[in-house]
């Protein structure tokens, strides 16, 4: 409702601006009986996190997660878990110019015509720094979904031209973290590099694209009509900033393709089940998963902060002026993008999966009205 | 949570089944002080009928609505507007090969996954039957809008490989209703219309694409970030049976454009307000409106259901079977999509208008704890 | 948000005014697998319904439901179930003094203030004749709960200053619809009557109150701080029209009561679990079920409809006047309220089960992503 | 849903566990423009805190809050709110010996059913120090409250068999900070407590009541049916740790009272507008407010932590086992209470003034669409 919640079983609650004190996120929903990993969600962190390589912000933030609450022996007890993220390197100055005078194309403008206000410093809560939150909530719905080996990959599958041929789950796995591009196709991201780097020097910024996969997903998650498995990965996907466009399966390329060519046939599988003998439905047919991968794109437009000048308006004085975004700033989005969108979507499956009860919401082992001495403390040591 | 609501302080609540004796809708949150316009709904949903031409279903259905209560005088009252429409021409026989046999593609085999049995008469729950609830509930949605000078139009602007150049908002007004394609744009409309008939007489079908745009949208709509414009258009736009994609602004195009050319530089307005030079951003920034149009693309893939034989499996038998998908079905979706598309743009508009306070969710006056008279009886004639 | 929805897995929306063509009521969130039971539905209708003695309303409604989606063969599919009842005997002729001069303590005037208008025939929204569609709603959660051997009874335990012995959940069974008065207690059902009658005689009516037990509630159920089971069934209750007071356990006069006496010990049960020696909790410990009886008592003021001569004012000359609430009234609220009562709290407890996972969501076998054969159709007979 | 959240508008979201590193609620949905108070936040926080006096927990700790975000040159911005608070003073040990042998009455069984685990020091998310969350986003509520000049005031109205007479509400301004038992009555409280000493001298504990009244609020909100104004409450405060009983106008009483005596007429305010003479229904009608104060009740239990020998059972060892609750406990609930249910009631009344439009949920001043050179900074200092 006011944009600071995501997630129906599984929530999120997150505040935090770019340049204040901190960032935080409550996660509710989380079952009881998790052994939390703590550096894993850290590790999700630091792939986010700025000052990466040179082609990314140079901005120097250790971005270290702190639990605040919802375990015991390091283990989730049910109950919220608390995740706070100080700002360390917020340098807001360089941002004045910018208090009555709006960047192209960001959210200067409408936060100020919304709220009559705005917390100016580094882009404050419309800046890209709220997705520590996101990847810190979905590193924890990660750990959750590997408990029933259900797993969400991304690669960088575009950058302006530069389209990467298709890769397997297996190549994204593999390839994804070994540039800092993270296209999984390593010629192609050689290609991508130099194109960003190109950009960079002429003072500008180009759009791309993330592919992201989720494989493990059993068959019957989703709840349509408007909770479809899409529509809500689509909401998912498009709050991630500067998205412009949502995917699934054959994705646009469906408007072009007959019913003949892209319906997927059934055939029977090992347990005698019926299971389709492709996948261009992309893993959902009638809002609700069949048990095959579900795969799509996700395009996110060139970063708006360039050190190219620009004309705007200063509504004090009501006029033009011409503006220069120094500061540190990622010539190219996607690279980052992939743990966010990784994130989001281990969110939205947690979720589905809860709903379903496929995970039971109380604990993970599905004995509600029992006491679990697996996890449940005997003595303390 | 549970798929049949959509909607935050603008809600419906839909039920339904295909060959069911009756759709239904129930709309909370329409403000009291409409004249509401039951023609002006029905002409929605005759927009959206079966029926209408030889490239649309022929099933019957007259799709007259009934309003059931949240009325007064010809005015709402700000409580509940029950919306019923009964099914009459509902043939479920031919539905019964694929009772345990799913049709490619279709919900069959999820719903009966998820739930371990469905409505299989026409799709039941799947069908896009559904929709005739969307329509009829954004029709009220419009009717509110209207007050408000704020205007939805969708167009087809693709099938297939055809597509249409872009068209003005005008021009949508003005010619998507003049064939029974709904491309804006007349010549494209012909070609289109061969290119589906083609398609038709190979017992075949075909995707394609539909454009909207929502003008005098007010600057300062959408909670960012998970409530962002986008997101919200996202999941309403996803949820539309047979989408696969969600665009807005420059879409997936965006990847391939750079900052500099994507960024729209401010000017001043006749109020001597910033406004922007161009619309590159589709009327959003930061996940808020800037008060620009809002403009995207849906995409659609072709109706699973044709007349080419297709291969399946009975979970009974276990074993492949070749099922013919007979029946009055649409070789292509978008010229009945366009009132669906259109309606839940208007529903989740007015559910932000709402949100943000720019329409007062008690009544449309914005004047609580007054009696009106205006629309207030004082005496019944 | 809008006041027409209740619950949070199981969801229900309702519309409908008093006067108007009908009621309504989509049931979202009811599993798969349901052999759902048309007559109990039926037969808790007609408890509730008007007319059934001369200490109810003599208003003539038969309140025929009619089921207009969401089954297949007799089973739930685990699709919205759409309930429509017509309204028949509506007269709203004798409410025309009051469109503008608002009855003492009914809504007339609060609903005028705050949309500025209403349906005013038979109080219109605010009439109490929407808990047919709580009622009818009930019913289905009743006959889920039945699926988990859990029942929830109630009575009229005080009318005025009657107020009945405790009775036993057996004793409600047995004797609370003996009498139309509904106390479980038969001698005080008579004295009861006697106070009803003579109130009745008077021009005057009298409050009263009802009590609930629940029983074969497991424990774990609830989820705080803000979803204890308390507040939920606190909100269900309060939202019962004419209720002044929601009590659970030992209600107010835990107020003056001390910890010792208050305290449930543990002893150990059959099982070798902790299981509370009293249940002076009421069911509920820290906001979460012990698996004991949940009890309580809700306590509906007086009538405010009654014969005798009150002062209004009409708010459009602004000068007082006498009125006199003519018509069909009920003299007494709590015997009538007794199936309402039940019902919510049978729909908070499924919503309950439902968000533990005690309940799976999807169907009541709790077998997702396999097709039922018990209640999926092979061939349609 | 997961109960860690409550609002609708005005939204809460919390975590924190009794002896965990901290606690933390994310406010969201405060309108930009308010100039926050942090110390009118910390003074609700130390009416709250622990260690007040000898009849309260003598735990340590200061609670002092930390805004993290949300604010700009000290005013709201229109974005999340999130407040910290540390605790300091925790010391787990003395709970070890109930780790698998619940204390009677208090949360330790049903948590460890529920989740199978539980965080177990203080009574970690059970712990009414959770409720420090609501105060401090109470305190924010309240100043939201007093820029529409509604007021809420709370006093304790009972303790065991000690009743206060009624008191005003410029009583309740006046009195009930003067003494540590909070009853706006002088004489009352000092009876009060001699009371409390009395069963805390005896190692036991006692229980009492907190009466509420809020003035100013205005004609219109609540949305019945389910959201009716005291349903709302009625969740709201029945989700304050250990209350039984929630009563609104007469309440509980209303039960003996007949419909002459109670239904309040209706006379002419200076306004020509209809006002009720008295104000029996407590400030709502229908659901709906009457603009009259509302008024109740809340009845809390007895302190379940008292350090006489009580008998529980070993669920690991299946024996009964005497156990005795020492540490640091309050002999009495409603003095702390007092600022936890103002807290509660200011949180639900904000949420239906943003919901009924009568503060505009963006920003204060209503006027969206316009950068505010009020509170929006021209050049930082």
């Amino acid at each position: 409702m006011n944009g600071n919640r995501f997630g129906r079983l599984f929530q999120i609650s997150t505040y935090g601006e770019s340049h204040g004190p901190g960032m935080g996120v409550v996660v509710s929903g989380c079952p009881a009986g998790l052994e939390l990993d703590r550096a894993a969600i850290q590790a999700e962190l630091d792939r986010r996190k700025p000052g990466q390589s040179h082609i990314s912000t140079s901005r120097d933030e250790p971005d270290s997660v702190e639990i605040q609450s919802g375990i015991q022996d390091g283990y989730t007890t049910g109950t919220p878990i608390g995740l706070t993220i100080q700002n360390r390197d917020a340098r807001s100055g360089k941002y004045e110019p910018f208090i009555t005078a709006p960047r192209p194309s960001h959210g200067d403008f409408t936060y100020s015509a919304k709220f009559g206000t705005r917390n100016w410093g580094g882009g404050g809560r419309s800046s890209a720094r709220e997705t520590v939150n996101w990847v810190a909530a979905g590193a924890i719905a990660k750990q959750i979904l590997e408990t029933e080996d259900i797993e969400v990959r991304a690669h960088v599958s575009r950058i302006g031209d530069i389209e990467s041929p298709p890769v397997t789950f297996e190549e994204m796995g593999k390839h994804t973290e070994e540039t800092d591009v993270r296209c999984a196709h390593p010629e192609t991201a050689a290609e991508m590099r130099e194109v960003i780097e190109e950009y960079q020097r002429q003072g500008d910024s180009i759009g791309g694209a993330v592919s992201f996969e989720i494989q493990g997903v059993p068959r019957g998650l989703g709840a349509p009509r408007f909770d479809a498995v899409e529509a809500r990965l689509g909401q998912a996907m498009m709050a991630v900033p500067a998205t412009t466009a949502f995917e699934i399966g054959l994705g646009r390329g469906a408007g072009s393709v007959s019913g003949l060519e892209r319906n997927d046939e059934w055939t029977v599988d090992e347990d005698g089940d019926p299971t389709p003998v492709e996948n261009d439905h992309g893993g959902v047919q009638g809002g609700i998963t069949t048990g095959e991968p579900i795969y799509g794109e996700v395009t996110l437009h060139a970063p708006t902060s360039i050190p190219s000048e620009q004309t705007t308006v200063d509504w004090e004085t009501g006029e033009e002026k011409t503006v220069q975004v120094t500061g540190r700033h990622d010539p190219v989005l996607p690279p980052r993008a992939v743990p966010v969108i990784e994130a989001m979507a281990a969110i939205t499956i947690v979720d589905f999966m809860l709903l379903a009860g496929r995970i039971t919401p109380d604990r993970l082992d599905g004995r509600p009205g029992e006491y679990d001495t697996d996890y449940h403390p005997s003595r303390p040591e």
